[in-house]
Parts: C-alpha cells; structure tokens; sequence
C-alpha cells in the first residue's frame, strides 16, 4: 500500500515507459517499449518481422537475432506482447520507424486465428465474422466504423450540450407497448407483463414538461419480424425533443446543427478512420434542401410517368429519386421530405395547420435513405384523447403519458437518428450489421 | 417552404425574441417575450404576481390591469403560458427584475397539479411523487438532482475520452445469464429464450481486445427480489474497461480522475442545481485512501471487540466504519477497500499474487457507502477454463465470451459506476428512487 503508483512494478525493475505505435517517431534512438498484438508475422531468409498492433495503428519490429527469431516462430497472430527495443528511422518501414534489437515478452498467448487479421479485407462470409465477432472486430477496418460511430455520438452530445440540452435516461422496462401492440418484445418482469421500450418517445416528450430541452443515447427494440439489411432488433438511438417550438422548422433546424456536429466530429476525433475507410465526409449546407411530401410525389409522377394518386409514403425507390432530386439540384447529401400523410404518422403527430390531412413532421433523408424522423407533436390533453379514441384506442395504458399533458406541456418536437444506420450510410457498407458490434436479429442472439 | 427559420410567425407578427428568466436582467427597459410554466399565481388585493418558470429559473410578472387580472384568476398553476411585457429593476424580486404591462396568451391549458410545486418542498408521500412523476419532477428540488446527473455523466465521459478510451454500445439482450443466473430478466425473444444483460461486463472486456480502452453509458437491468432504498430493478451503469495493467492499482487510478472529473463537472455545469440543493461536494484526494480488506477487519475488530474471523465480506455498518476511518485518518470522503477474498468476488476476478486468496480488486467506498466495484480480471483461457470449472460450471454458454481469451488477450481490468447510487450518495437524499427519474423496482413498472 506504500508503493507509490509510479513506482516501477517489482517483476520488470527496468521496464521503461510504454510508447504508442503512432508516437514511435517521436523516440528516435530510445530504448522503449511497445505492446500490442502480433499482428503479423513475415519470417524471410534474412531477416523476420513482427508487426505489433496497438489502439494507435501499427508498429514494424526488426528480429534478426537467432534465439529471438525462434521465438517468434512459436509465437501465433494475436499473441499479446510486449516488446523493448531501440527506434530507429527507416523510410521503407511504417511510419518511417521500427525497433531493433527487440526483447519480447508474451504477455497473453492466443491461439491460431479463424482468419488472417492482416489482410486489407476480412475473407469470410458476414456470417462467420459476426459469429467471431471477438476476433473479426479487431480487423482495423471493422473496428474503424466503431471509431467513427463512438465520434460521432460525442459530436451529437457536444452539439445538443452546447444548445442547453438536458442528458436524461428514461426506462427501457416498460408497462405496456410503446407506439403500438406490434413488434414489441414481451419480459417477465417479477411474475407480471412488461415490455422493452420500443423507443423513449413517450418519456422523452413527458421530460419536456421538466427540463424543456432533453436528449437521451441509449438502446431500443424492436421485435422486427423480417430479416433485412436495414433492420436491427436492438440498436442505439439518438434522441431529441425540445419544448416551444412553432413548426417543425425549429425541429429540423436543430436536427441540421446536430448533423454538422455529428460530421465534423468524425472529421476531427476520428481522423485515422476516416483515413483507413476513406467514407465521402458529407458537407452539412446551412439549410438542409426540402420538398414537400405531395410536391415530392408530383415530380416523381411527371417525370417517371407512375400514377401515384392515393399513395401515402415514400417507397425505397421514391425515396432514392428524392436523394437524386437533392444532389442535382441542390448539390446536397441531405433531403428533407415534409408533410407526410397524417395517416402514415403515429398518433402523437402534430397536423400542418394550413394543410389537412398532411403532418407538421418530416423525414431526414441521407444519400437517398431516410435516416432521421421528426417533427411537431400534439400538446393538448384533449388531442391526445381525440388522437387515441380516433385509432380505437382507450387512454388507459397512456396514463402515465397523458399526466404530463394534462398539466400543462408547450408545442413541442424533436427527432431520433438511429445510429447504426447513420454509420452504415456514412461508410457505405452493405448491411447494417457491418457497423454493429453485437447486431441482434430475427436469428442471431449471440455471441 | 420559402419562409425562412428567423421570419417571425405568422399568428404573432410582432412577438418580441424569447428571453430567458436567468437573462431577463440584460434586459431592463426592453418589451420581450417569456415562456414558461405558470408556477404559482399570487393574487393580492391591490396587484396580481404571476410566476414564471422556465428551464433557467423563475420570473415574476406583476398583473395590475383588471381584464389581465381577471384572465390570470382563471388559469390554473402549471398552464405553459407566454408572456410579453416590458422589463423594469426592481430589487425587491427575484433576481432583480420583473416583468410589467404583460400579455399573457396561453400555449397549453393545465388541470390544477395535485400537489403545490411552489412550495419549497413537495408535500406528498414518495409513492406518490413517483406516481405522478411527470408532474413531481417538475419541482425545483427533484428536477435539480437530475441537471447533477446530467452533468455527472458529461464529466464522466469527457474525462475518459480525454484518456483515449472508446465509447461503445453493448446488446441488453443476451443469449444467457451474465455472471449468474440469478436476478435476471428473461424475455421472449422471437419464441427462443433470451435474457436482460445483468452488466456489458463480458462485452466489454471482449472490447478491450479490440480497442484497448473503452467504456460505455447505458442501462443494467436487475432481478432484485428485495425491496431496499439502494436497489432498482434497472439503472444506469457507467463502465469502464481497459487493458495494458500491471494490478487493481492502475485501475483505481483512472477511477479518481473520472471520479474527480465528474465532481467538478457538477460543479461547473450543473451550478444552478449546486446551489438550490446544496450537496457536500466532495473534495477528491490525489490518491485515494486504501485499506486492505484483512486490515479493515482487523481494525474494526480491534476496535469493536467483533469477532469476524472466517468473515469474507463487509457488512453496511463495517463499510461506515471504514467510511469514519477514511475522514478521520486522512480528511477523505473516500476509501478504497482492496482485496476482498476471492470466494466473494466473480469468476473473472484475478487473484493478487501476492496474496493467495484475496483478490486483485477492491471496492470505492463514498461517505462509507460502496458506489464502484472494480479491479484486475483474468486474462489467460486456461485460467478461464479453471475459473469456471471450480465453480462446477460448463465454458458452453460462455463461448462468445471465451473466444476473445482464446485469441490473445492483454491484463485488464476495469469499473462500474452505478449513477443513481452516485447521485444519491451526493444529495444524501434517503431513497435512490427519488434520483432516478422512472424507477422499477419489484413492485413498481409504472409509469
């Protein structure tokens, strides 16, 4: 209990101080030390190499020495090691360093890999990486979109911080369904019913009541029944929702400040990711382009010649013209489609007051894919009551919903990114489950 | 479309920009707008007062004229209401100002709330504030101790960011029982069997293997079968894992900087709520005080005349003791307790080796409460292997957590906070329910 915290550990008296991969150019002629994962073994007639892997990147280390070089052989791919050893330049090595004269020590043994870590690209089926995925997420390119998505969440709560924003945690056991009886996962909570939340959208809006301004990171669920590259089970949601608002321009407003901060974060915090996975940064313009939902349907119909009469939503297709529509006229990644049919909304949507039957909502989309959902919501007890008797419903189950309207509560909106599908469209992956650590579907519960 | 995000309302041409009730002094002399909730409505003979609350506070409009007079005596407390009106110095108000010649236009109507949230404190049992949560959180008080988390959180994260930790996200449903199979939640999940995660403890160190340091704020879900004022069925989990340790102490050292990252966080960001509840901020030492668990009994012992040989645990009244020791021996209101027996902590808990039987973790105790168990993990498979079959267990359902050590693993170890024990602990408020905006608890999923 006396030893102070920097004093050097008994077993290792001359240990010197652990250098990050990334820092090594900075110690040039030291005697330092490294550790990390083996990431690569090169064993050549002359002369073998041991690439060491640490959270900065990767470290080239020289192994000429005969008893060293057996060593090494023994030694599998993502063996923990450690190594001492001298910098020295080398313009052909990684970083334009590497260590010589090297003593390494296994720190944590490891048996062969199911695949090569250190090749540009995975070779194996999705299936077989998420089932590996303790070992397939090391790849760096599977753990840059992590990266990225860690600095985008940052970005999202700087940005909502700086706006005065409330962080909240709301519960995920719920009593009853969330926004409808489907897709909701049933728990035996103590004997009695309960659900997952399928989102905090009820808790969220009844926090507005308290702190006026409210964002929550945290996961939801969704019982989704069919198996899609888009869908997930459980994912994480950022969460808005803020109070005296007039239109859903001040939700959208909001939402544009949160994406910017969203994408320059990444820029900034995730540098090295961005270098490795090379996405297409988008540019946030200082207004997000906008049509509306029966504008966006008239030009769909004139220029593909579809009859879209009676059609209340977007289709994928829809909305890919509608991403077209906003780089060819606007330059822009971003669309906002406003005014979808009130028909297509939960009941909690508030209605265009110059427009009927069309909600004072919209949807984000990113690169032709919606991304975010938001809009204005009823604030009015007795809405609330005509909304849910209009669906057939009875108040009873929102009681503890409907309490906050009761009491007073101002016009209010606020939005959700998911932020699986955020990274995903970011990077371009193909499936979703690319930029899930532990993705949870129709089949998959495990590892 | 055409109109821009700054062009005033349509309904309200001539409504002035919305101030805050924390700024109205930058404003003396100027017509601006408020908005808020109607806190409480003072009617005297001679002149009306209407207080208003927003987000930065309250705000005192004086009502003389009859007709405004009139309208105000009709409107319960709670309606969310604007008011427009001209601001004059007056020391004798709240903060120095108040509003006069106002139009008040209401924004959302309100029952009369069930309990007066202008009184200093609410009068009302717990069951009941927790019940009408939506309206009881509106107290100054209540709403106070969550800015305190909010804030908490903020620091919590920014501190370990600062260290070049990774944030991650971890599934909460699971394919089976984290580190028991008592206390947990079990769920239909798509007709198979699935379970809440209990901790991301398994994610998490698996994760070290991917990003050496990470962490992650989220929701840990609980079983408890007992009813206590320091158990929830679900709470918030602030975790923290990390690899490249020689022993517990590397952990416990990270753990002071976030824990002194948070209180000052509090105290920075969350200063209004410091003010109005006055919690003892702790003072964080450069290092916390540490007793050995042996050590700890044998003082107690010494002191108390207790017997408590083949004692394997501290009770409550010991971890006050060792609470007092800490304050009287070295001013702290912390003490770290290290080297519980082996027989006490889990399965992946490492052994100190220079003490068989004891264990390479330790407890944070604040103001002689237990908030943090953290400490060194095994790291090898074999010892895994061994760990598991000691406690007559199978390595089947812990697979996917097993492949992380079977492919080369660093030492390691880590933390949990619990945020609502955290908060509890600094408000020293009597029930951790009343610092967790919607508990659950084995009688309470509602609202």
């Amino acid at each position: 209990m006396s030893t102070s915290m920097t004093a050097p550990s008994p077993a290792a008296p001359t240990t010197p101080p652990r250098v990050l991969s990334a820092a090594l150019s900075e110690h040039v002629g030291a005697r330092i030390r490294i550790a990390g994962w083996l990431h690569r073994r090169r064993l050549l007639k002359s002369v073998a190499f041991a690439i060491v892997r640490d959270r900065s990147g990767l470290a080239q280390v020289v192994v000429s020495e005969e008893v060293a070089r057996a060593r090494l052989e023994e030694l599998n791919e993502e063996t923990v090691v450690e190594v001492t050893g001298t910098v020295v330049a080398n313009p052909a090595a990684p970083g334009g360093v590497e260590l010589v004269e090297p003593v390494i020590t296994v720190l944590g043994e490891a048996e062969a890999p199911p695949f090569d870590l250190y090749r540009p690209s995975l070779r194996a089926t999705l299936p077989t990486l998420l089932d590996r995925a303790p070992v397939s997420l090391r790849h760096p390119r599977r753990k840059a979109a992590f990266e990225l998505a860690s600095a985008a969440t940052m970005g999202f709560r700087e940005t909502v911080a700086a706006m005065d924003f409330t962080e909240i945690f709301t519960p995920k056991i719920v009593a009853s369904a969330t926004e409808s009886g489907a897709n909701v996962f049933a728990i035996d909570y103590f004997g009695r019913p309960g659900y997952l939340a399928q989102s905090p959208q009820f808790y969220k809006q009844t926090m507005v009541g308290v702190f006026e301004r409210v964002f929550e990171v945290g996961p939801v669920f969704r019982a989704e029944p069919h198996d899609t590259v888009r869908h997930l089970a459980e994912y994480t949601s950022l969460d808005v929702e803020f109070g005296f608002i007039e239109s859903y321009r001040d939700v959208a407003e909001v939402l544009r400040e949160v994406v910017a901060g969203m994408v320059s974060a990444v820029a900034e915090r995730a540098a090295a990711a961005v270098a490795l996975l090379e996405p297409v940064v988008p540019q946030v313009p200082s207004r997000f382009p906008e049509l509306h939902f029966a504008e966006a349907l008239e030009l769909i119909s004139r220029e593909t010649g579809e009859d879209l009469s009676g059609v209340n939503d977007l289709s994928p297709a829809h909305e890919r013209w509608v991403g077209e529509w906003a780089r060819r006229e606007h330059g822009s990644d971003f669309a906002v489609v406003v005014g979808y049919p009130m028909s297509k909304r939960p009941f909690y949507t508030a209605e265009d007051p110059g427009r009927p039957g069309y909600s004072d909502s919209f949807d984000l989309l990113f690169r032709g894919t919606e991304m975010v959902t938001g809009g204005r919501r009823l604030h009015r007890y007795a809405d609330y009551l005509a909304a849910i008797a209009a669906q057939g419903g009875s108040p009873e189950p929102y009681a503890g919903y409907l309490e906050a309207f009761k009491h007073g509560m101002p016009p209010h909106g606020g939005f959700a990114i998911g932020l699986e599908r955020f990274v995903a469209q970011l990077t371009g992956v193909a499936n979703i489950r690319e930029v899930t650590l532990f993705p949870r579907d129709l089949h998959r519960i495990a590892p």
